[in-house]
């Protein structure tokens, strides 16, 4: 994809301190499609010492949201208008890895969906789908 | 309501490294409703620098979980099957209020809606609402 | 509310024969929220003999969407991006009613919520919720 | 797949007037894939000409849970206890065609997705996805 455009969004995950407090780190870029992955830290769980629906929801909707700026000029920014998730097993394991993907560009509305998988013992299992609508906005 | 199932609720939120990690404080539990507050952290920012989606997220989701827990009996447990979140507004200000209700009980599936407010200058203004179901399991 | 407005939303009603094959009647207009009926048709059941659930969908929905056009002006129409329905008890009785709202009004988004009720007996029972966005555009 | 099973869901779907009502038809089913086709009736239609969001939705959550009622047993049916759908273009043309998708099996909750397709001109369009949850009950 083009370079620009990746470096872009290197850039903007940068910036968003949610991301290193979570100790995510985006590991693939490419057109329509983005991969993020995150250990479930310490600080990240729930009641059950599980990975909290925060962190799964987190990394899951960053990935679709930098999915659709794969679309997008580079003056342009998106925000998340809506998104839903599906959790169907506790996050466990050594990390998470959230694959974000582009249904369908738009210059108003995109539709992304990302697919959140646990990794334990070296096996990756699928935990969560989410489906949403990112919007594009001016940078 | 029963204050040993409010205590429980108190429990429960304590063990939730993640709710520390975002500064977040349980502020109020009553019969189907449940109040949650955090600081906008610097480090749970998005890239305009505004409060992450997964901040509001955690927190509304959180609400909603335990506004359906005042329904349970002491041996129970819930935990986020879905939901869904329609983002509004940037989340900025002094902190932000999720306010979770239970709108329909039951021992199966309980369906809850949340509403996140950011104070502005002390001002409340809405940012975005949640519905989703909880799964009661046991403790 | 605006005379004009309420004729433009009874008229897009009339348009939509989906509504006559439901059965489906447009009850009240106001700011930012519309009441449908419907009777459940003996052709509009599901499996078990209850009201299907895109009854229920159908209504909610141009509900919803309606309690959003309330808030536009009449060169603008409105159509759904997404909604997500919580279905909470079958659809039993003499008819349903579905109430659309308009939570946040916009230029570019408008997000709104439904509640669809049966009426058995004479009695009203919640039955499902929505929450979803609508998109203003041009008529 | 097995024949009762296969059997059991041409019979669930016979038994929904609503389907009928559409012109719907139950195309194929196999182990958690359902496609289920259906004109764009004159009856069926929304204020601007095209086929009604609830058309589109009726098909998509039938084929998701019927998606899910592959993997259980003969004495069990499935309800839908929430769904989600984004609506990415206009439903026009010919017929529309929805594949449902059991993403995960489970005997308390079934994850589900459905894409639904417009075909015009011979050509198929992804037009809308739903994302949902089916609860299994006694039949």
């Amino acid at each position: 994809m083009d370079e620009a455009k990746r470096i872009r969004i290197y850039d903007s995950f940068a910036a968003q301190s949610m991301m290193a407090t979570l100790g995510a780190k985006l590991c693939d870029v490419s057109d329509g499609s983005v991969r993020i992955e995150a250990p479930i830290l310490p600080g990240a769980l729930q009641q059950q010492g599980f990975g909290h629906a925060g962190l799964t929801f987190s990394i899951g909707d960053s990935a679709a949201g930098y999915a659709a700026l794969t679309c997008l000029s580079l003056d342009m920014e998106v925000v998340t208008a809506e998104i839903k998730i599906n959790l169907m097993a506790p996050a466990r394991g050594e990390k998470l890895i959230a694959v974000g993907k582009l249904v369908k560009p738009g210059k108003r509305l995109c539709v992304v969906t990302s697919e959140v998988f646990a990794v334990e013992n070296g096996e990756e299992k699928l935990i969560a789908i989410l489906q949403g609508t990112m919007v594009p906005v001016p940078a």
